[in-house]
Formats: structure tokens, C-alpha cells, sequence
């Protein structure tokens, strides 16, 4: 078992990585506020794992209500949260319960917001099953769902009081979910550390075959990188933003084709090209990085070219990033390979270029995906 | 115009008192992050008071977007939420975007609530128009909506950048919502000032008369009293809880009869009795105390009977309050007339006694009723 901290101020927290972790109830117990847990799942994750983690709970006499919910970023709404919270108040949850997030990166936006919000805040414990989720998204304490008009756009900010990212869970896991995984793998690479993108471009491979070695290295470099930008900026108010290469576009992917269609990492794949794109068009790139860009998100096996939405619809869809401004998107852009910037205004001419060369299908079906 | 400084570290704001504040936008503009604003009201404040509070916001090339939502406590629920959210979404409103409330105590916790979620969380401007949401509600950062199964079961701490009391919208306000907000004054002299208290025994026909003066008075001192509270303890951890005198019982008699049966403070009123008449069972209050409590709660128009739900409803409503731990209900009781305390037991025999004394009506219907 290793760790890394995430030294956010008066939240700080642990993210332990090991195999067979959450069959364990001496990483859960230590950290419960009171002997009482809701499980939020969903009906994936559930048959697999929850028994495992739910067994040894009951069996140290702790509490625990069970909700799973629906699979899927299409059901990554308010409406699907009234379930969880009605679970809750029929087990009479109070503010000493933990909720534990288990399951994917939709799981845990979802079961965090929970989190959040019941009682106006309650522990939260992330206990990520995918790979996207063990590097990205249950670090850092973003929680929220999406609204018809806009990716993750109701949510808050709630740290997580411990992570346990157990690496056996990933042998279960989809290719396309593994690949969706190794987008934001890359993209810690990309933003902060090129010794790490270069780790990455000599070893693809093995991550693809699932080495626990090259796995587990991976996810360990991931968090740390990401624990060290949450620590200093843990409500994005400014180097955070980031963590969000590749995401302006992404959001759009995702947005424009229907939340689901493409897998948020798939959608991240090819908008981390298209960001290497733009900052090819402003001068920070040269064709060779953008080919190293593209080449890895490939081996990765992920699409690198996004959909044909239309330069029109990507720039509708951008304007309401949250990143946005007054309606103008921001970026995140990349002055070389391992060091990324936020761009507020790239001109229109570069865009525009980028945008028409997003030609893709509606499918995410690049040579290499499974 | 007076102000009471609501010192919570990291957060601290202003509450403006005084008549005609919304129609100066003097107040508004020197904290608006951006010259962006999202109104959240609804349907009967707006005719009233919309367009005095946006038409200098515009001339001051203030971008506004309206949220409307519908009135009433049995509206309060996640569904109503999502057209302010689509609003804000359709008129591109970005993070520093700041959430006006404009309206009573449901519609502060709801555009709270929208405030503290939207993209995160942008900043909120209160503009209370009834007396419990001056005295009370816009005060301290408790933002939210019911559950079917709990009131204000799903929220958030989210704190205004101010406040603007303008006690000149009280004028418009129904006889049943000016007694409703007098129930959360009267708990604001029980729990800490037996001067006030006695001010209010001495006043209370002014009010009832919304004498200008009587209720400036009543309002700065209500906030002055929330306001230390508050700043001492923002989340609730210990002694904000003492703001909950008469809420275990209230909310048991809101829920029961079906939200918005009974106003809010209503409720209050009678729960507060019923917290005298418990804490005089423990032996704190004498009957003289209790009979004071009563006849200023019915003086001021109040109900002083809980409704007749049954000991076993009550009980099982007070079990999931937000208060309650493992499924005991914490009240806050009385020591004496101006010092309230958080008891964590209650005898049975004690409350049985008081529950089975709930025997009113299921409309709030007390003599002194208009």
C-alpha cells in the first residue's frame, strides 16, 4: 500500500493505492466519524464489488444504507440524486454518516454532491473503481451533476475525508473505460511534468495489457501531481484550472453529442490533441510535439480527432464553460510539452482553424480503440 | 440606514436596514463581483418589487437575467430548481455572476441553494421582503430545499455578500406572514436576551401594527443577536444550534401536516411553546414562565397548540431532524427566559407529556389569527 497526501488547508486527506484494498475495513474504520455509512453505487459496480466492501462493515457493526443508482453519464442529474437522499432519510442517516462514493467517476461526482449537500454536509469517502476515477476525478473534491445545458454545472466543492483506490478493481474494468483513463494519465504528464509524459510515451503499452506495476505508477504520479495544484488552489480560483487541459474542447464532445455518446475521457483524448493544436496555432508547440501528443493519445486508444459537430456549435457550446468569462471560453494551453498555461483569449483565426479540423465520426472509433 | 456586521472569518458581510434600500442601487453595486446578476424571485414579489430593484441595476449597464419561480413552501423542492439554473444557463451567466434572492425565506434558501451550486458556487446578494426572512432567514448562510421526507434535507452553507433589509416591503406583506417572522423574533430574545423579551412584551401591539420604528428596532436586534451566533459558529457545530429553539417541534408540524399547511414561522410559534412547556417538565421554567412565552406568541398572532398529529407522528418525525443523532431528537430548551441550551436526551416521560398536549387544529387558527 502506498499513499499520497492532498495537503488542502483544514481538509487534508490521504489517497491510498494498493491491491485488494476495499475488501479491508482497517482503511474505512479509522476515518468514520460515527459507526454508520451510506453506500452510493450503481447497478454496475454493485454485483461486483459491493458486497466486498459492505461485508466486513456490517460485520464491525457499522451501519450501512445502500443506494445504487443508474449506470452512466446519462443519468448524471439532479432527478437521479432524489433516490440516494430518499435512501438516506428511510435510514435515518445523520450528520455523523459517511457517504462512500463506489463506482466510476460519475458515481463519485454524484455521491459527493450527496455528500455535500444532505443535511448541508456530511464525511465523504471516495472508493474509486475505474481507472479515470483512481488518477482524476476522486481527488480534489469537485462533486456535482449535469444540467441539460451544460456538463457538471449544479455542484460543490467537498473534500473527501480518505480515497482508497484499490488497483484490483481495474481487471474488471472495460477497454474503453481503461483507455477513457489514461487521457487524464496523460494529461497530468502534459501540464506538469514531461519526465512523466516521457514514462508514458516508453511504456503505453504495458498500461494498455493492465501491468499493476505500470498501473499503479501511473495512478501514484497522477494523484500526486494533481494533490499538489488541488493543495494550493482547492476551489479554482486560479493555477487549477489547469487540471483542465484538454476540457474546453471536451465538455463541448461531450455536450454536443449527447453526455454518454462519447466516454468523458474519450471526449478529453481528442480535445487534449485539439488543445495541442491551438497552442501549435499560437506558437508554443512545433508539428513534432503535436504529433507526440497525438500519437500517445492514440497508442492509448483513444480517439484524436474530434466529431464534426461544426465550428459553429463548438463555439456555442464553449461559451457556457465554466470557465468561461463574460461568454468568452478560456483555455488551457500548453507552452511546451509539461507546462500548461490558461490562455483567456486565443484569437479567433487559430480557433477557427483548430474547429474545422474536427472532423471525426460521431462514434468514438479511432484505429486503435477496442 | 443602519448595519450589523455579520463577522463569519474568511466571509464576513453586512446587513443593511432600512426603508426603501432595494430601489438605491448604491447598496448593490460596490459588491458585485461583475456587472452581472441573476434575480431569483417569484410570482407574487415580482409585481411588487422586480422591477424597482432591476431598473437601476440596467441603468447602471448591469446585465440581468429573472428567475421566477413559483410561491410557497410546497414548491421548495430540487424540481423547482431547475429552471433558475436553465436561466442562468440560457443567459450565460458565469462565475462571477452574483445570485440576487429577492422574497421571503423560501425563495433566499432556494436562490441560496442555486447560488452555492451553480458552477460550484457563484456569489449571493440577499434582498429579504418578509419580516422572517429579515430577522432570520437571509441572515447566516443556511441555504436549501425540502425532501418529501425532511424539510431543508438537502442544502448547503453558502454566505451572502450582503444583505439589504428594506423595511419598507413589509407594508405589502400579509397579516399571517408579519406574525410568522414575529415567532423568530420572540426566539431571538428567549435564547439570549431576556431584555429584549421583555422589550417585546412591552411592544408587541406596535408591531402587530407595523409601527416603523418598533420594527427597525426588532429587526436589528434580531440580526445582532443571529449575527454573533453566527460568526462564532458558522456550520453548526455547537451553539448555532441554540437558533433551533422551537424548530424540533416546528418542522415535526410542517412536515406533518404537509409542507405549507402552516408557514414556517408559524410553527416556530407554536414549537416554541412546546419547548417552554419541555423545559418546565425538566424543571427549568416555572408555569409563570410558560404562560409569558404564550401569550406573547399569541399576541403576536401566532397558534400556541401544536396540531394533533399523535405522540407516535411526532416522534417519528422529530427522528430524522437534522439535529438528531442516531435517531434521538436533540431540542433546544430554555435554562431560563433568555438562556436557551441544547438538551440531548429528553425524558420520554417529559415529552410524552408535552406531545400528548398537541391537540389544535390542523389550520393555524389561534384567537388572536387574522
Amino acid at each position: 500500500m502506498q499513499s499520497v497526501r492532498v495537503a488542502v488547508a483544514g481538509h487534508a486527506y490521504d489517497v491510498l493505492i494498493g491491491s485488494g484494498l476495499i475488501g479491508e475495513p482497517q482503511w474505512l474504520l479509522p476515518v468514520l466519524a460515527a459507526p454508520r455509512v451510506a453506500v452510493v453505487t450503481n447497478d454496475v459496480v454493485a454485483p461486483l464489488y459491493l458486497e466486498r466492501v459492505v461485508a466486513p462493515l456490517r460485520a464491525a457493526d457499522v451501519q450501512v444504507a445502500v443506494a445504487v443508482l443508474p449506470d452512466g453519464e446519462a443519468h448524471k442529474d439532479l432527478a437521479t440524486l432524489d433516490p440516494a437522499y430518499a435512501t438516506m432519510l428511510e435510514a435515518r442517516c445523520d450528520r455523523a454518516t459517511t457517504v462512500i462514493a463506489l463506482g466510476g467517476g460519475v458515481v463519485g461526482d454524484m455521491a459527493g454532491f450527496v455528500a455535500a449537500t444532505y443535511m448541508r454536509g456530511v464525511p465523504l469517502l471516495q472508493i474509486p473503481t475505474t481507472l479515470l476515477a483512481q488518477v482524476d476525478s476522486s481527488v480534489g473534491g469537485k462533486t456535482g451533476v449535469n444540467h441539460p445545458l451544460g456538463k457538471n454545472m449544479i455542484g460543490a466543492f467537498h473534500q473527501p475525508v480518505r480515497v482508497l483506490a484499490d488497483t484490483s478493481t481495474l481487471g474488471t474494468l472495460p477497454d474503453r473505460e481503461l483507455a477513457a483513463g489514461l487521457a487524464e494519465v496523460i494529461k497530468h504528464g502534459l501540464i506538469r511534468d514531461l519526465a512523466f509524459f516521457e514514462w508514458l510515451e516508453a511504456n503505453m503499452e504495458r498500461l494498455v495489457a493492465r501491468d499493476p506495476e505500470a498501473l499503479a505508477h501511473a495512478i501514484r504520479r497522477s494523484v500526486g501531481i494533481k494533490a499538489e495544484i488541488v493543495a494550493r488552489d482547492p476551489l479554482e480560483q486560479g493555477e487549477r484550472a489547469l487540471l483542465n487541459l484538454g476540457h474546453t474542447f471536451g465538455h463541448a464532445i461531450e455536450a454536443g453529442l449527447g453526455f454518454g455518446t462519447w466516454l468523458h475521457g474519450e471526449a478529453v483524448g481528442a480535445g487534449t490533441v485539439m488543445a495541442a493544436e491551438l497552442s501549435a496555432a499560437l506558437g508554443h508547440l512545433g508539428a513534432a510535439d503535436v504529433a507526440r501528443v497525438r500519437s500517445l493519445i492514440r497508442r492509448a486508444g483513444l480517439p484524436d480527432v474530434g466529431p464534426a459537430l461544426g465550428p459553429a456549435r463548438y463555439r456555442a457550446l464553449m461559451s457556457v464553460d465554466k470557465k468561461a468569462r463574460a461568454g468568452v471560453p478560456r483555455f488551457i494551453l500548453l507552452e511546451r510539452l509539461g507546462a500548461a498555461y490558461i490562455e483567456p483569449a486565443a484569437p479567433e483565426s487559430a480557433l477557427e482553424s483548430v474547429l474545422s479540423r474536427a472532423i471525426g465520426a460521431h462514434a468514438p472509433t479511432s484505429a486503435e480503440h477496442r
